[in-house]
């Protein structure tokens, strides 16, 4: 037996992290999905909250393609597209 | 009477432009917003494709905002939220 540091967000509780660096990114992911959220609420009122969470998180997740697309490399967002093929 | 040039993007054929660059501008972000409409419905396929659709078009328009936010500057999108003050 032995105690041990573990380390979580304070926006999800549920997740602990070994690595204090994990957990920093995961706050920060989730710091910016639930301002995404917000927004998406904000410019479609009629968005589902539901919704708006889950695209929030989804964006945040992939901020760096997000963050390529938003500055002129539309395509970057290509990568989360499935593929049409067979 | 005189002829003119005007422009437009092949993606809204209804609005013309005097001025090229300008044309172009609204072509790059209509190229942005329709590529986003289509990654967040095929994150989200019970999105609204109406909302999907606006939703790319609202990000579109302020992709400097979104580019920031996307690369660490989270609070880049405060400028979008209304303000909650009386």
């Amino acid at each position: 037996m032995a105690v041990e540091v573990v380390y979580r967000s304070s926006r999800d509780l549920e997740r602990l992290f070994m690595d204090k660096a994990e957990a920093d990114r995961h706050d920060r992911m989730l710091e910016l999905a639930e301002k995404l959220a917000e927004v998406l609420r904000q410019a479609q009122p009629a968005l589902d909250e539901r919704q708006a969470e889950e695209l929030g998180i989804y964006m945040a997740k992939h901020r760096e393609l997000f963050a390529k697309a938003f500055r002129n490399q539309t395509d970057a967002l290509d990568e989360l597209l499935a593929p049409t093929g067979a």
